[in-house]
């Protein structure tokens, strides 16, 4: 195993971290990034009018994470599967008590370990900026807010940990391990691939459906492909996969992670031995000691 | 005193209500916001590089509010005077760590009844929106969410009020009352002449300064006209200026609103006992009880 820039790059694209950066910092951030090991994970593709969730456990390296809540809905209907109680005005002070609400009933109903939030883009450069977008942020924001006071003001308390996850390190992770397209094309192609690479997923073991009686939406990933568009009701279909993709794609970059660790570990404590392959590696192993 | 819409109208404008609204909205809009009599008002001009403060306190209507301090310096700065330390990071949990601290600080240093937090546009129609702009805007719904979350938490202990203010009212409440041109000309003219109008007040005791020691760069106020643009270092000029008379107008509101809600109880009693008046103030009157 040669510790090639190339070669690092692909770990951190495996891991889900940024492959920018110079090689001791690639190798640097390998090391150094915290692996989270965990039963309990509650991906979150945030939205107002469709917001959906996946929650997903995973025992150990080797064996597929199960599904136990898939859920998708509109946080304005007044009788919502989350059981949000919102006024539906979008004045600061509205969206931050929806925010604290959300937040209380993901736990009372997940009890997640780790709460991943697909991180919002702001996107920048466009023409105009959607307002919704730009509500859906403010909910994002208030959500990272509301959920660091909490563990400010009571730290006892076992809680879960809040983390942002760049959407873009998921869709790279899955169109470089898998076949599917799902960046690249045409907005519609690449959700319509999502959805495929779920069902793919389901249906080679790779993820385990355990639902609840009632949660009766998700069967439609078992059932034939769809013509299935942007604008078509199956739009949910696409959120679903997205929150789907994200937790497992997070629950493999630790396993992958924790492999790597090991690996780099290994290969630094070979270096610091071996006086032929320390000098070379000897800038890498200054800057990370 | 006629209730026509004109004038109702104008009772919106003198106490930071928006002006928009059929006439019984307008009058239920005047009757039922609820007045702040307060001691202590912190009206904050929020920015990361640029945070402008100001904690004046009021006694009663007719005595000129006293500006105890009025400070202004960059969050990014590692002794700044608001004691905030910070990364600089723009990570979504560096920021709700900013924002925790700050919300701290202002408590502990100004101890505030009322915050005003000048509400942040998002300027949407522009070509592009700064990243800075969204930077502040990601600060502004963390420190409502984190003040939200806090009341929820700790609602025994006695806290100040957060309140997310429209500069706009500020701004028309400004040009409409006084003769200085707050808006309608070029950006650094409007600033310009807040600046002057902020001098204007002080020179008239409309505003007393009573400063602490050490609280020495506010003394520019009292001096002469400088020819100040935008990029000039006087710029914290305009931010300590617009803090200032965001809590200025906002104390002013309060006691207009104060003034007009009696007015308004008696006209409608009036009416509920005069005949021919009360048919005149019928559709008002049922809309308003």
């Amino acid at each position: 195993m040669a510790l090639t820039v190339s070669f690092l790059r692909d770990s951190c694209m495996l891991t889900g971290l940024s492959t920018v950066g110079r090689k001791a910092e690639l190798l640097q951030k390998l090391i150094s990034t915290p692996v989270h090991t965990t039963k309990n994970v509650l991906a979150v593709d945030l939205g107002i009018h469709n917001l959906a969730v996946c929650s997903l456990s995973a025992s150990k390296q080797g064996e597929s994470p199960v599904i136990h809540h898939w859920l998708m809905d509109d946080l304005c209907r007044p009788d919502n599967v989350f059981g949000v109680k919102w006024s539906g005005k979008f004045e600061l002070p509205e969206i931050a008590d929806l925010a604290y609400q959300l937040l209380a009933r993901l736990h009372v109903l997940f009890q997640p370990q780790y709460i991943l939030l697909e991180k919002q883009r702001f996107r920048t450069g466009r023409a105009t900026i959607p307002e919704w977008t730009l509500r859906v942020n403010s909910l994002e924001c208030m959500l990272h807010g509301i959920h660091y006071a909490q563990r400010q003001i009571d730290s006892a308390k076992p809680q879960s940990r809040l983390l942002a996850i760049n959407p873009k390190q998921a869709y790279t992770y899955w169109s470089r391990t898998t076949d599917c397209h799902v960046t690249g094309q045409t907005y519609a192609n690449n959700k319509s691939c999502r959805v495929d690479l779920v069902r793919e997923l389901l249906a080679t073991n790779q993820l385990v459906l355990k639902l609840p009686n009632g949660e009766s939406q998700f069967q439609q990933f078992q059932k034939e492909k769809d013509n299935i568009t942007k604008h078509t009701p199956k739009k949910r279909q696409f959120d679903l996969a997205d929150s789907a993709l994200l937790g497992l794609a997070w629950i493999r970059w630790q396993y992958q992670l924790q492999t790597f660790q090991s690996m780099y570990t290994d290969a630094i404590m070979t270096a610091k031995s071996d006086p032929n392959s320390r000098k070379k590696l000897e800038p890498l192993v200054t800057q990370v000691n």
